[in-house]
């Protein structure tokens, strides 16, 4: 908890949190990390992408690494766990096999990512990408980001270097903050992730008549506004149908927008999100179909762009067992959930399983200064990441 | 169909039609309809309060007047007939008596009112208020409506000159286009207005729990756009309730608004007209109870503003009755409708019972360039008109 405080220290701004990558913040908290990977008896140092890396060597030097890590960036005015607790938890394991001298059968890497939430340069997972070798070349074209890199003392043109091998990473595991409601209403203080979820993004235009609404009998309205309703409960229907799907039609706006005027044209969005992709597609395409039938029942237009999406990051099942081993032997009842936000395992999945630990927050607050969480449920996370460790089986 | 488009080409704008109370283009058009009136055998003066009058005697001078009259002033980028049609048919009608040197046991009066839209000064109907001695003298206070009055030439200290006495006025009647597409729909040039609906208007904002669309599950969701879809159809179903009344959600505001964030809170408006009070007065009821069940069921907190209310102007039996003779003199099916626009009407009752013919307009389209009507009607309205002041009886 100190650790985590320590780094909201480093922030643009005085009065909350903010430390966007390749900033002077993020080098003062890479430094601040690298100190305490040492001190974890670490080797540790800055890599081609800026991420903060520690090797903690196994019962020989070379041996293929767990990786541990989270990331070190924040959104704007953000919290102090979101990210950071996953690091400073996984230096603390470390810290606990090194205060013994304990020495496995593998060695353990600790990554501090530069860049998860895409604050800079609008585009996410920068750090992890560079690791996983999926660093897309486009962004070196991002107006500012080649000159930032090299503020920061790195080579656009050496960033190949911060990517792992297959070979040298037999799993990567993220311990994070919910970021959500659940495990705060089961009162479980951790819980393990089965997948981080994939998403589609829709903008949808309704399009009736505007009139008089005072002089057009509701028979002869094309309300697109009414329309518009429909297909948000529509949504919420579909999103509901299935307990691992969320839906959310998150803005709107209606045209001409005045009290006196029948709306004439609705453009809203959808965000759909679900742990398989097939339920996820499935759901876009009843929410379609939906929208189908009452822009159809109501004699309205639509148009509907897909703005984006993105398939699902599948925890690998073999480590989601041995995290519920481990939440299991500290006495947790466990409880499996999908993330609906993004993180970095998903561009780790491009090398190697992924696993994830949720430890609880109040509430569900996350991007928000009101983000916390207790320091029993910190400990409690911090335990069942070591336990793991130590009891850590690469895949067959 | 000529003097619609004479009056047309006095606009603040060229590309448009703009004309408000008490501005040039406002006096260019009253010098217009003055010359029309005398031409049709009227004596004609601007009233203290800007209002183009003309008075045609009866069988002999200073009997009470049968008041004809609608607005010369226009909303902007208006259309050619809203107000004008009504001026220039009553002046037609007393044309065709005058040719005939026709005499009426009653005087003729036709007014072409300076202010009813309200565009200029943001308060409606300050011409027929003038006329019934219902100017509220708090408009004095209304930024540059002094000036504006004393740069028409007129004395704001004399406004109360442009009263007339209840027993001067035997009837108000207006001929308006519908503003609606009720008589399009039922294949009628003509039809009899009812009432002109009162109206309530409702401020709402639900308050909800904003949170991250991919993290927080449905069941624990608080989502005040999804009531506030729930409200909407709510609305437009009470609305649907009677065929008398419409409910309208005009305006729409999701916060935060964005794709990813569940809406926290969103503010909404209602509209609601009927042609009788108790059934507008019963509907906000039920839509007030409508949505408290939604708010209870989704767990939201809500706040309602009453914006504003206005009880309902009823026309007068005895004079719908006598425009129903003449509607179905000239062969046309007698259809009653309501108006759900606001007319001079609610003004004028205060001194005498008023009756209203709508003419068949295009769409149901005004307060818009493409508001359109037929020559045929409009020469079919005039006829009924016509008719209606030459068989005119005073109530009892």
């Amino acid at each position: 908890m100190q650790r985590c405080e320590a780094l909201a220290q480093h922030s643009e701004l005085p009065g909350g949190l903010t430390r966007v990558f390749l900033s002077p913040q993020s080098r003062a908290a890479n430094e601040l990390v690298l100190g305490w990977m040492r001190e974890a008896g670490m080797s540790a140092r800055l890599d081609a992408i800026g991420n903060a890396c520690g090797r903690y060597e196994g019962e020989r030097p070379g041996l293929p690494c767990l990786l541990l890590g989270s990331h070190l960036d924040t959104v704007r005015n953000a919290g102090k766990y979101d990210g950071m607790l996953g690091v400073v938890t996984a230096i603390e394991c470390v810290h606990a096999l090194n205060t013994e001298n304990k020495r496995l059968p593998f060695a353990v890497e600790v990554i501090g990512f530069g860049d998860e939430e895409g604050v800079r340069f609008g585009t996410t997972l920068l750090g992890s990408r560079g690791v996983a070798g999926t660093f897309d070349a486009k962004v070196l074209a991002i107006p500012g980001f080649v000159e930032a890199l090299r503020d920061f003392g790195l080579d656009p043109a050496r960033i190949a270097e911060a990517a792992k091998k297959r070979n040298e990473v037999l799993a990567y595991a993220e311990l994070h903050i919910e970021q959500g409601p659940v495990l705060e209403a089961e009162g479980l203080p951790v819980g393990v992730v089965t997948a981080i979820n994939g998403f589609s993004r829709l903008r949808c235009v309704l399009h009736g008549e505007a009139g008089h609404a005072g002089t057009v009998p509701m028979r002869l309205r094309r309300d697109a506004l009414a329309g518009a309703a429909e297909c948000a409960l529509a949504v919420e229907r579909i999103g509901r149908s299935d307990p691992e799907l969320v839906a959310t039609v998150g803005r709107i706006e209606a045209l001409p927008g005045a009290i006196n005027v029948i709306p004439g044209e609705v453009a809203f969005t959808v965000d759909v999100r679900a742990p398989r992709d097939e339920l996820r597609e499935g759901a876009v395409q009843s929410i379609l179909a939906a929208f189908e039938k009452i822009r159809g029942d109501r004699k309205l237009g639509i148009k509907v762009e897909n703005l984006q999406s993105q398939g699902v990051a599948a925890c690998a099942p073999w480590l989601m067992a041995q995290m519920e081993n481990a939440v299991a032997a500290e006495g947790v009842r466990v409880m499996r959930l999908p993330s609906g936000a993004g993180h970095d395992g998903q561009a780790m999945q491009a090398i190697a399983g992924i696993g994830m630990l949720f430890v609880r927050c109040k509430a569900g607050i996350s991007h928000n200064p009101a983000e916390a969480i207790t320091e029993a449920d910190a400990a409690c996370g911090a335990r069942v990441l070591e336990r793991f460790i130590r009891d850590f089986a690469p895949a067959c």
